[in-house]
């Protein structure tokens, strides 16, 4: 399993870079629900007023911040394949259990455990200063001594195919000065940057952060080695320094780096997927998912990714169960683990639960911010998307009622989404998320306490009504879902091997 | 003279300090000048107008930022002390004569040289992690093994001086966790913490950096230790980090941190102020001074603090002299040395220049940013303050019109200004300058063409104008002056001793 595992969670990669750009189509206006359903779902107002009134001024105002902050104080950062993050699920284990939730377990799957060591480089000619560097996930060590090159800046892959490029890359550090386009873009650079500098006989790859606003910050993520090419060292520089290497190239400076990283690529370990339930009352095997990772890079301490999206997602349980609202089907909890190395623990949930897919009414899940929530950017067909406007439209109050169509939302659940079951991501105001996306700087104080609750009060409203709705939500063929899966696509069309 | 030199070093700190939070208040809207004045400073439009047409679409549109470029590139930071910073001024020098400038030369000028060794946090309780700090100017070094202390947090001064505090301060490690204010305001915790922190017994300090916006922003600077009190390390910490330690203290937790600096307190050195001229057609000892200092802080690469100023001010001759325009005054720039360790530069200046005050007309300077400008803060008396109102009323096509009074403006020129001698720095929209102020991200990506353009365009035209004014620009009672000159007032007041 872990061979397959592995391959799937290299292949994912592309897929992981691919939050964000997805969410540009808006459904066609026109609903024609019928009346009876229309009225049952606006039946759900005096809930929804109760959930928000508890969430926003009641009991759990500014609970699920407190609650977060607690957390990520206690643990730091919680990297796959580390003692930390089982702490932190054990940790987890026990507040579910303490807050009187259903089937409270952990389920095992494997994961990556790649640990960063010494990283330093320094630009030795036309002038010595130091480089800041991040190593990118799974990417191999250099030489004790480092690695000390000839630099080649390249703005795109494009350039680098150019014959004048491409004679000079070999034996170089390759340099990827590529602008920021959108994540989605950008990440390419980040996710293939190091097989494609190979290919040329680039010794190592240096990547320009994927961000939109840098303050000389860092930012990690994972890569991919290409199967075939040889794996070299690769991380990533600020868009500064990317620049200034740019500047140097462009004025006819001979650039000379030396690069250091002493990463590790140890042999999986066990981790867990955190699951938590509110058991249905008539159709318990239906389940409505929520959802957000537990997984962190190493750098910063994954308050926003994705330290609020999990904590919205078990907190809407504990709104639920605190309200004695108990609907229909169940609202099942599952806190991913390994998302950072490949979506690993949904890929294991998703083989563990291969015969429970035909369940799985609606999949939730919240990775990309909990800034101030706007509604849901959902893949589901006609039918499902004029279920969800309608039920935003019981969102008035809090702000958040835009309904946004993605043909494969989400990171986790994208393994699920526009391939035939639907679901929904949190739609919040994520301008500032790659400001802090896998750096540093991903702290608590990036999250908001009224931001919070607001996700929170729309989290545990959207998953309770489509959990109790006498109607199951709908499997329509998505529209215009001419990717199908991403995922899928992904596994097809990409053969690509690990870094073990 | 280095002694006294040094001493009055320190006591500039906090003026150093005072930037940016005396610009609140305006001068009296109503003016009266002479009709003959007002014409005398209409008639310069067709020559604002010229200059303003080379800097923004002739000549020198993007020149400014262009050479700056050239020169953070090829020098990056320029710490007093440093040859990089003598390099930097020879290479200035010869800029200078190629530009064909006057009087082109170096006045020696004793700085000090507080030099960075390894630095390194680490929390050891409650859980493991490490601390990023930044040592602050001419720290003492902590022992080789580093000092491992338990930690107080306080959020002020006051919170330190209440018993309940004072009586836990000894042997700790005294973190500072204030609230940004204004910089004015701030900066007193990291002017004076350490002092604070020893006299109650405390082994380090380490305080939150000074900043209005973090991205886990590490924001170094100036301190000083007052005399007859224990000499400590301190360093700043991230905003963040300081709100996590604040928390921990907040939950009742131990806190023991780890903190090793290894820096050293050299000689001083001999350093040079880079002067220029246009030699003034009429009255050549009379001298209108445009100033920015050439030195900066040893992270980043001092583009925003202060290379922007530096750059419009000697560009300012440049454009002049391209133009072909004398005027009868003097217009002198002068590149600082040694600012960023207590006006250094400047206060011997001031001292050998002595005899030469009575004829210095008016000063300026840039070293707040060089955003998009607005117009000018000024330290002058009523009639000059009317003056510079109707000078500045030339500058609507590039949108900087404002006049603000400051009684004692600007960081170098404070030396004068507030103290009978008018000036004026450059007034922008700086709203983002303390976000990368003596931090990492202080690099040439802060700054911008265009601004830089304007800013040139307002520069040189006003010391043009004032420069060439048959008026001599009067020297009158500074309204509200009750501060008087901010570094009388810090000799008068403030005994300190530096950190030889």
């Amino acid at each position: 399993m872990v061979v397959a595992t592995c391959l799937l969670v290299l292949a994912v990669l592309l897929l992981t870079g691919a939050k964000s750009n997805i969410t540009n189509n808006k459904i066609d206006d026109a609903c024609n629900l019928p009346d009876d359903l229309i009225k049952e779902i606006r039946s759900y107002e005096p809930i929804v007023e109760k959930i928000i009134g508890a969430t926003m001024n009641g009991k759990f105002k500014g609970a699920t911040y407190n609650e977060l902050t607690k957390f990520v104080d206690k643990f730091g950062p919680r990297v796959s394949g580390t003692k930390n993050l089982e702490d932190s699920i054990d940790h987890m284990l026990d507040l579910l259990k303490k807050n009187n939730l259903d089937n409270v377990h952990g389920e095992e799957v494997q994961v990556p455990h790649w640990v960063r060591g010494e990283e330093e480089a320094w630009i030795l000619e036309p002038r010595l200063t130091n480089l800041p560097v991040l190593g990118l996930g799974f990417s191999v060590s250099t030489p004790e001594e480092g690695i000390t090159a000839e630099v080649l800046v390249v703005k795109s892959f494009e350039e680098l195919n150019q014959s004048n490029f491409t004679e000079k890359a070999k034996g170089k550090i390759i340099v990827f000065n590529n602008d920021y386009v959108t994540y989605g873009v950008s990440v390419k650079y980040r996710s293939l940057g190091a097989s494609r500098a190979a290919e040329k006989g680039g010794v190592a790859a240096l990547v320009r952060s994927v961000t939109n606003y840098s303050q000389r910050t860092l930012h990690t993520g994972m890569q991919s080695y290409e199967s075939g090419v040889r794996k070299i060292p690769v991380a990533s520089i600020t868009v500064e320094d990317a620049r200034f290497l740019q500047r140097l190239q462009d004025r006819g400076e001979k650039i000379v780096v030396k690069l250091k990283l002493m990463n590790v690529n140890n042999k999986p370990k066990t981790s867990r997927n955190t699951v938590s339930e509110i058991k249905g009352s008539q159709k318990p095997e239906k389940v409505v998912l929520v959802s957000g990772h537990l997984d962190s890079w190493d750098v910063g301490n994954g308050a926003m990714d994705d330290g609020g999206g999990a904590f919205i997602s078990w907190y809407s349980l504990v709104v639920l169960r605190a309200l004695n609202l108990t609907p229909k089907r169940t609202v099942r909890c599952v806190l991913w683990t390994g998302e950072e190395f490949g979506l690993t623990g949904v890929i294991g949930y998703n083989a563990t639960h291969a015969n429970e897919l035909d369940n799985f009414t609606f999949v939730m899940e919240s990775d990309e911010g909990t800034f101030t929530p706007q509604g849901l950017v959902y893949s589901a067909g006609k039918q499902g998307g004029c279920i969800l406007q309608e039920v935003l439209k019981l969102m008035a109050s809090i702000n958040a009622t835009r309904a946004e169509y993605g043909a494969s939302c989400g990171s986790d659940i994208s393994i699920w989404t526009g391939n035939g079951i639907p679901g929904a991501s949190l739609l919040n105001d994520a301008e500032k998320y790659f400001w802090y996306h896998h750096s540093a700087a991903d702290t608590i104080d990036v999250e908001n306490p009224d931001d919070l609750d607001k996700g929170l009060a729309l989290w545990a409203s959207v998953a309770y009504i489509i959990a109790d709705l006498s109607l199951e939500f709908p499997r329509e063929r998505v529209p215009d879902s001419i990717e199908g899966s991403l995922l899928l696509k992904a596994l097809n069309h990409h053969k690509v091997s690990n870094g073990n």
